[in-house]
């Protein structure tokens, strides 16, 4: 719960982001807070109706919330149509980015030129031929092969590896432990069983305003690329492998695992866990649940869920019964006995 | 299979840990073995009925066992209800955590004040405002952000990343890869499906006696924190959600997934690749399955399998049936065709 | 899409790796493709009928293709009764590993003494009695613990932390973020519900001509070995538990757990977010399929499905059944109704 120090006036705010202010413009907040966690420092949000209750004894000095729900809090309010949608952008007018300090920490081994303000820490390496971005900001004991480009205003935390060759677009956000380029799993098979290896000779070449979770590995194409395209989110603990491709702001939660070229639409949303094969085809608008197993591409948009993944309301009907099939295999001997009694007499 | 060289004599064990010696108090071991590995230097261990039979062969020098299996072997012995847990604090009498040498190499970059008897391995980063207990041992490039906290008598393998503000408590254990305190996956969707971005603004907390195994996350707080309560133990490639909370002495084995904001209770067991959904709140002593998929709150202690999980008893008649699910639909295409026949004929 | 710059003329390829030629011998290759993305430097090739068609539109210099599809394209080729595997070699000839230079980085830390030829990035560590065998190539930020044995011509990309003890084999692969070495997941209970560490005192031997992919996790053992056999391929981001055996050659892809102490044998594929319970055996030649979790040993080769594991082919039967069970469930209702009905008339 951190904040910036002097706080915004609600009027600023508004003059800033759009939507309807109701009372005090000049109210100062200094910080985003839960209904329930907020002092008279805070603003707060309401954007699901089970927490509407706790408007009455919030002590935010002020709430975002829908026109609809306009009457709902008598203090300090802004209307939005969308208060999640507002209450993020409040909340990086009041935590912005910390921008680095542009220095290049004398621990950290630059083979490359860098622009003035790229800020680099503690016992990085970056290879020869890389290309960074203004403005980017490079945690300690970071990696960066030969020839990686990164986008102006990237920020990676500590720890994160991209391999040789590979390209991330502007405004990168990659957590500690993120691995970009890491060889596909792509071998073929002797007659004896022993395994030969097929160089993985493709790169990882990622769009703009992507952001990949700690610990997400990417595999480089095993010929062609793997592709993650603009403003996609992947959380952590994710696997995406070779020559996968990813389109444009599709959101994909922890621990999900993709195997090769597979092709993932755009907007899709996929749920923690869920595991998809390799070589489908899923089209755009697609939400997959969480811990769904996707064996069959998708070609209508809609959600999906179960494993073998079915879509949704079909899976809804078809799982319901997994918590009965005793009883069902129960009534059916039941019926056989009654059937057998029956068949005797006639 | 290491062990402290001059070894430790049983009578001294049984001093220190209780227990009752039965044959030579004077006799030393070095190591601790399994019943089949064991020489003439080791001590081993009976904790399960099925590995009985090996008694009869070990060449262990000692056995620890129940009083209750006393006569089952003929060597020395130490007689213990728990045989398991003194066979524990036996091994580390016999391979204690060797302390660390006190140095902060050279290479490391330390913004901080360290107490006198803290040894940091090469390569490491520690932020300004961090504050590291006594006697923690920090291994070869681990980076710990602005204001990190950690307790007294700590071990951080190599490679692990705590991001600023997070606080880890006394004498945990955490593995290399571990990131701490990375930014939650947290979004709110345009109109046009691209994400803004929430800021993270919660932190990780911590308690004591906490061990995090390689290459597990845990993310920080959106706004409240993520919270790890004292004595819980976590394996490898767990993921843990924003604003999670685990109850104390909780145990998480590896590659389970905990979305964002569910609460876990007190002394639960959770087995691996188990996924647990998000908004969840698991009460105190419950137990789960490997590979239970777990889609609801649980309010009552016990154990739940399955996916969707549910209470452990009824999954097991119900899992029974998914193997004879193609009978079953025999069964019902047979139960058709006579009735058919029958009413026809009446 | 790299290569050799100068290429390959296909009557060497054919001089080195057998195969009968057809056409101009003096064609030059510079580089491998798919047959869609080739152009008239690239050799190619036909694995899968599938792509059959594709040979009719593809710009490839070359192709290689089983003798009896020798008459599907009519430019140059290469007939070899496993294409995909001569593919793989020619990739091989075609993108060399580049051979380090041999260089130890005056930022990396080394307390052993290492052969002539070994290169040694920036910011590695490697401890004292650490053995490095010749021509081994570690990337920047590795760890290799107090006698860590690392084989002759092993690679270590960047960010792998191998425990004290650790013994690999030569010529491994290791990506980045892997973790050799730590802990196993031991704890013994208290009558509190709190736990007690075991030390694990074991360490992990790994064979000759092992791949490991990013990410991945392999625990040392808890008294014993955790062993990994010669030529295992493991991708990325899998869990390998305490004193658990991967038998020679066998291939695991990405995201699967394997709990402690199973014993899984030699050439055995194990698919993609698979996960093995701990304490099984598991034959030779055994394939398990993604997604599946495998609950009981498996003493018989074969492929197996589904969760919990079966047989392949009684899986697929009953799996077909799940997309049916509230068909199933409407048909045993509608049953019951007639059957009443029939019992009143009769």
């Amino acid at each position: 719960m951190t904040g910036r120090g002097a706080g915004i006036r609600l009027d600023e705010i508004v003059a800033r982001l759009g939507g309807e202010l109701v009372g005090d413009g000049s109210l100062r907040v200094r910080r985003v807070a839960t209904l329930e966690g907020a002092d008279r420092d805070s603003i707060s949000f309401l954007a699901n109706a089970r927490y509407r209750k706790q408007l009455a004894h919030t002590a935010a000095a002020a709430v975002i919330l829908a026109p609809s729900a306009a009457d709902a809090f008598s203090g300090a309010r802004i209307l939005s149509a969308n208060p999640y949608l507002y209450f993020a952008r409040v909340s990086q007018l009041l935590n912005p980015q910390p921008s680095g300090d542009g220095c290049v920490h004398p621990s950290a081994v630059i083979e490359t030129t860098l622009p003035a303000d790229v800020t680099v820490g503690a016992g990085c390496y970056i290879g020869p031929e890389a290309s960074i971005g203004a403005g980017c900001r490079i945690g300690a004991g970071c990696v960066l092969g030969r020839g990686v480009v990164l986008g102006a205003g990237s920020i990676l935390y500590p720890g994160v590896s991209i391999y040789d060759g590979c390209i991330v677009g502007a405004r990168a956000v990659i957590h500690s432990g993120a691995v970009i380029g890491s060889d596909g799993f792509g071998f073929a098979r002797e007659a004896d069983g022993s395994w030969v290896k097929i160089p993985q000779v493709g790169r990882v070449v990622i769009g703009d305003d992507v952001e990949i979770g700690a610990n997400t590995t990417i595999d480089r194409g095993a010929i062609d690329d793997t592709v993650v395209e603009d403003g996609v989110k992947l959380d952590n603990q994710i696997q995406v492998g070779h020559n996968v491709r990813i389109g444009a702001h599709t959101a994909i939660a922890g621990c999900v695992g993709i195997a090769g070229s597979t092709r993932i639409g755009r907007r899709c949303m996929i749920g923690g866990a869920a595991d998809i094969i390799g070589h489908l085809d899923i089209c755009d608008d697609v939400v997959i649940s969480a811990a769904a197993f996707v064996t069959k591409s998708i070609s209508e948009p809609g959600m999906y869920s179960g494993a073998p993944a079915e879509p949704h309301r079909e899976w809804l009907r078809n799982a319901a019964q997994l918590r009965h099939l005793e009883a069902m295999a129960n009534r059916i001997r039941e019926l056989e006995k009654r059937l057998a009694r029956l068949e005797k007499k006639t």
